[in-house]
């Protein structure tokens, strides 16, 4: 096991009724800025719940973060808190809102220059307002952690910031406002989930049987429950158990002394940020390239991969071969494509996904840098 | 899964070489009390690294913590605190001095009468000096959750009490620390987290099929690693996933929307506060005795267990059966009885432990109030 340190703040409130405690965890007199998605909140009774809960409180709405939310958009925000000198940022939908939140709850108290260095330079953010989050779509884990992904959508660049000051003081985690979520959202929040374990477990033995068994408990979580929650996104059962699946995998828990990747994630953004492709969607296509292209080098994990949550027997190679088969049909059977073709995407994509990395004159990424230029087009040469 | 409320903000400094960050997180200027057990942090030289680390601030040391850490002694320290105006408490060791500190911390800021009516009554507690621990023996988990238990020699009580001012505010988990540890507490350790865990899981089933793999999770790696550690204390990355193990049993993780339990602790630290048997060695004695007294009340999960933490087949019956008598096993593998005789009890020890339930008022504690008096000793008949 690796050294590590390991810091969660975040109050999870998770259920029905929770609600109502909103008034308990944001202090009284605070002037809110609430903010949401496409409008969903409306159609499923969420944002009347919140306005109820908030009462008593100063609330200024702010709609329209997209997926994949834009730096532009968060921007007008900022300019909002600023002029009206809100006090707390509500985030009310799934992980594109929050991520917003995080973004808005920096810059609003940025003081060094540019905000958008950020998330370009990676500059340092020394405060943020407090955000609290109410969760209506199980995705991405940004109620439980410090990472926010925001993309600029005049350059196509897409890029992600961490810092402690972002951590919610709360999340009210709804399995009950997913129930009427559409089939695709469903899906794509099983996988980006999915993702995100694979991402802090398919790397390289470094003796971590604990996380493993917990990254392992996640994958075998998101196959069994996955389905039900795809057939059905009001069993609640089901959409809970999604639900808090996918916090887990992304909270820092299974990451705690272990080796992580984040290579695909690094792929896919680009293809989000060139061809507009729902972010789980590009990591579906990204990941079985990236176990093709590096069968051998990650071969101890993604034989224990197959081994212990898809029970396939057989030689090594068989074993590798089926858990990639058996990943690919998982995601398809969510109705998420696994190839390029199916965004109507060849070698000039690829071409400017290599092009951009060069360019920024990244060499090498993923866990051992393994992921070189070479490694990125093979990798999606092999989903063509 | 039911509703539920997580929030734990202890941050987790884990490996080599973290305790040069004391002087990180233990603000400037402050007066330390550092607490520490019967003198083995002098042996295995971390007393003198804690006091490196420190050599800016002003320490005072208080040493002589028992194990199942006696309220008279915490006492004398509170006594201390007080007269000299200290800011902060550093626990050095393990789960009994980190208990004692969460106590002494609490009881320095009390101001609402006797500080025994903390444990005793349930006395809210509203506020306690800030805790830090340096861990050195893993075990009881107390590093990273709100609770403590405290014995009062006196009169042979025992009593735990949670509150939120408990939580450290940093825990430094350091397995080097470990590896001089004797073999009984290394067996200690196993068996406490062990039961921990079986305390969160060996319920009924309430749809979590999340927690419950954590669970197992935590259970498989303290059977894989345990014997290891046992053999050898120094093998630091048996003694580092001990570690972590122990530390996930219980702090808060897989309790996230379970059915919980608590009889075995209950009914066990009757036997430590009228017989001084460690807290471990209590639980190896009671939780058998559970589980044949509970059969069919606790079957689906029974057998769940079987089949998942010790690839048991059979008949549900044989499952059963087989489950309890493996663990009895692997808890005598590790030199720790799990019969009343191998302590010279019988029906005396049973008579007054049933009687001191009686006398408070207790009709019937554990999971679905299962654990009348009848069962309390049907439980221990078994184990006579």
């Amino acid at each position: 096991m690796k050294n590590f340190e390991f810091y969660n703040p975040v109050r999870i409130l998770f259920g029905k009724d929770q609600l109502k405690k909103l008034a308990i965890y944001i202090p009284q007199g605070q002037k809110i800025l609430m903010l949401y998605g496409g409008g969903s909140v409306k159609k499923n009774g969420i944002y009347e719940q919140v306005m109820n809960a908030l009462k008593d409180y100063k609330v200024i709405e702010f709609g329209g973060i997209e997926p994949n939310p834009h730096y532009e958009t968060a921007m007008k925000a900022v300019e909002i808190v600023k002029a009206e000198k809100l006090d707390f940022i509500l985030a009310v939908g799934g992980g594109s809102v929050i991520d917003a939140a995080k973004f808005i709850a920096a810059a609003a108290l940025y003081t060094d220059g540019d905000p958008w260095n950020i998330l370009a330079k990676g500059a340092v953010v020394k405060a943020s307002l407090p955000i609290g989050t109410v969760l209506t779509l199980p995705a991405t884990g940004s109620e439980m952690n410090m990472g926010s992904v925001v993309t600029r959508k005049s350059t196509n660049e897409k890029f992600s910031f961490l810092t402690p000051s972002s951590f919610p003081k709360f999340s009210i985690l709804m399995p009950e406002a997913a129930a009427s979520l559409p089939q695709k959202q469903v899906a794509n929040g099983i996988v980006d989930a999915y993702v995100h374990v694979i991402e802090q477990y398919l790397t390289f033995p470094v003796n971590t049987p604990l996380q493993d068994r917990f990254a392992e408990s996640i994958l075998k979580t998101l196959i069994e429950e996955g389905p039900k929650v795809y057939a059905n996104p009001a069993d609640y059962d089901a959409m809970a158990n999604l639900m808090w699946s996918a916090t887990m995998a992304l909270n820092g828990t299974i990451a705690c002394g272990a080796a992580t990747d984040w290579s695909v994630h690094m792929i896919g953004h680009e293809l989000t940020a060139f061809y507009g492709i729902d972010h789980a969607r590009t990591l579906a296509v990204v990941l079985p390239g990236i176990w093709k292209a590096l069968k051998n080098e990650k071969k101890e994990k993604l034989i224990q991969y197959a081994e212990r949550v898809w029970n396939i027997s057989g030689t090594d190679d068989e074993k590798i071969d089926k858990a990639i088969l058996q990943t690919t049909a998982f995601f398809n059977s969510l109705g998420i494509p696994t190839s390029l073709k199916d965004y109507d995407l060849g070698n000039d994509a690829i071409n400017r996904i290599v092009m951009r990395f060069s360019e920024r004159g990244w060499k090498a990424i993923g866990d051992r840098q393994l992921v070189t230029l070479d490694v990125v087009r093979k990798a999606l040469e092999y989903q063509l």
